[in-house]
Order: C-alpha cells, then structure tokens, then sequence
C-alpha cells in the first residue's frame, strides 16, 4: 500500500498584529507560547465571545496559537463558492498541510502534529468559520456576498485551532507526522 | 427535577517534589503552570514514557498540572479491591469532587470545571492507572499483591488529568461547574 506523506505546503504568519491576516514566510520558529511576535502570540489572551464561560477580557491560557488548514479544504471550500481559489492568508492560517487521508478539521483533540527539527504541536479542535476570513474573500473578489457564504462552505472544514507542545522550526516542504489523540499520552 | 451539586471533597498538594503523595489543605491558589511549589507545577516539563512520540526528556508543554478525582470513584476502586477505602492522597490528587452523575474519568477533552471565585481548569484527559499509587495502597494495608490490583481495579475510574486556563483559588467545599467540551469554544 502507497503511504501519502503529509507536506507543510504553505507556512505563515501575521504581519502586524491588528489584522489576523497572514503572509507567507520559509519557516517559522515556534516558542511554548506561539510565533513570537504574531498576533496570536503569548501564555495567556483575553477571553473572547468564545468562551462565554469567563467574562469577556477575562485573561485565559492561550491555545490559539497556531491555525492550520490543509490544501484539500481549501479547494473544497474554492469549489463549493463556485472560486478559482482560497488562500490560507486570507484563513489566518499559519501552516497549510496536503496529503491527509481525511479532512484535517475532524482531527481529535489531543492528536500531536510533529515536525522534523523537533516542532509538536497538539489539537485543540476545530476552528468554526466566521466573517473575518469571509470579507477577506469578498474584498479580493469584490463580490460583499461571499463573506456570508464562506461561513456556510467552510462549516466542517476550515481546519483546526494548534498549541505548541514542543518548541522548534516548522519549514516549508517538512514532512508532517500525525499522531492520533489516544488514551493515556498526555 | 432536582439537580445534583458539584462539590470540593477535598484539596491537595505535594508536600515535597520528590514524591506524588499529596497531602490535604484548605486551598489552593493556581497560576497558569499549576500550583506554585508543587511537584507538577511547570509551564515546561521534561517528557516521560507517556509521550513517546518525543526523546524522554525533552522539555515539552506541562499538561499535567492537576490530578482530578472523584468521591464516588474511590468509593468504587475500594469497593472492587475489597478495602475500606482509597484516599485521594495516595492517587495524588489535588482534588476530589463529589455529586458528579457520570464518573469523571468519562469527561471529555477540553471540558471546563470552574469554580466561584475565578479559577478555570481544563480537561485535559483521563488519566491511566499506574503502579504509584498501587505501592502506596499496599504499603498502607500491608499487602503488597494490592500494587498490581490498583491498576486493574482502577481502570476507567482513575480520574482525569487538566491544566489551569484561567488562574485563582479552589477552596475545599467550593461547588464545581463543569462545562462540557462543544465545538468552538478554543
């Protein structure tokens, strides 16, 4: 049987903190806390309308860390849009993966993401689509009602939400080695 | 219909860093590593035979912050060794709830437990059975056959592992909030 491997195809990240939109860079280094100097850097972050659990500001463990989305869902996404394409900076995304034999957005909480110099990160779950993502697309393609339809394709596959596990460089053209979430490795 | 609390049966910590055994206190104040001076506090810490997807001792993201127990789970581990009881400092606990409807062992990945004056944990998975607390069982009733019996008998009903998302203080008799894990809410 032919084994896929799983290639980090794009590696990103945020150019300026006030906008969650990202470009794409030959390798980032991560630290326990993120990307240092990336928008979703840090130990802690304020509670968001996520987690109506605490008040809002409230400050909470950062496990939005890293966002990674895989080739194959964005061409699902592009192709249900009736679009040439969707880019994973418009997705915020800080790695985009192929190769996956499923969709990487039902990966299960727990699972690692291991990386060749040494890089893990672990699955915090699914990253629900929004209207942030959706505008960017709008506006490349200035049509204002494709934001909205975003937040409908992307339902089950706008990929998942990483924290970093174990620091290290992540670079373009790495093998990517899943660990699927089982019982008794934390 | 009448709706069963949550409470704090105990709370605990390591005495000294050399060993698990915990030792009751009134509460507990927690950072976001833990518990400031216990065995297990760490934002880092050093990877063991439980992750081996990584060189034992690696330094790598401290999940392992708290040690959850419940009541009715000690009661139930006693009960199928045939003892009087299983104290929840021989587990190393750092707490025992009560009033749970379903074992805790059983709550999900990334569950909330909150608690009134702030402090957030979250689960971050079951945690298996091992020779540790075994030894400590049968050093205490003088049957060394009981090491090996612990584990068996404790399988599914050990607790669950979680770390701190949001800092404060747990008080013995506080009342306990858990939230299950739905998507969406990183």
């Amino acid at each position: 049987m032919e084994t896929k491997l799983i290639i980090v195809k794009a590696v990103l990240r945020t150019a300026e903190s006030s906008s969650f939109v990202t470009h794409q860079v030959p390798s980032i280094t991560v630290d326990i806390a993120g990307i240092p100097g990336d928008r979703h850097y840090g130990i802690l972050r304020p509670a968001t309308s996520r987690q109506k659990m605490y008040p809002r500001g409230t400050m909470v463990a950062n496990r939005r860390q890293i966002t990674v989305v895989s080739e194959e869902e964005c061409v699902l996404i592009a192709e249900s849009m009736g679009l040439p394409e969707i880019r994973p900076e418009w997705l915020g995304a800080n790695l985009m993966l192929s190769g996956l034999r499923k969709v990487i957005t039902s990966l299960s909480l727990g699972s690692r993401l291991l990386f060749p110099e040494g890089a893990g990160l672990i699955c915090e779950g699914e990253n629900l689509p929004c209207l942030g993502p959706g505008k960017q697309i709008a506006d490349f393609y200035n049509q204002p009602e494709l934001a909205a339809a975003f937040v409908k394709a992307a339902a089950n596959s706008r990929g998942i939400i990483c924290s970093i596990e174990r620091e290290g460089t992540i670079q373009l053209g790495d093998i990517c080695t899943i660990i699927p979430y089982k019982r008794g490795i934390i």
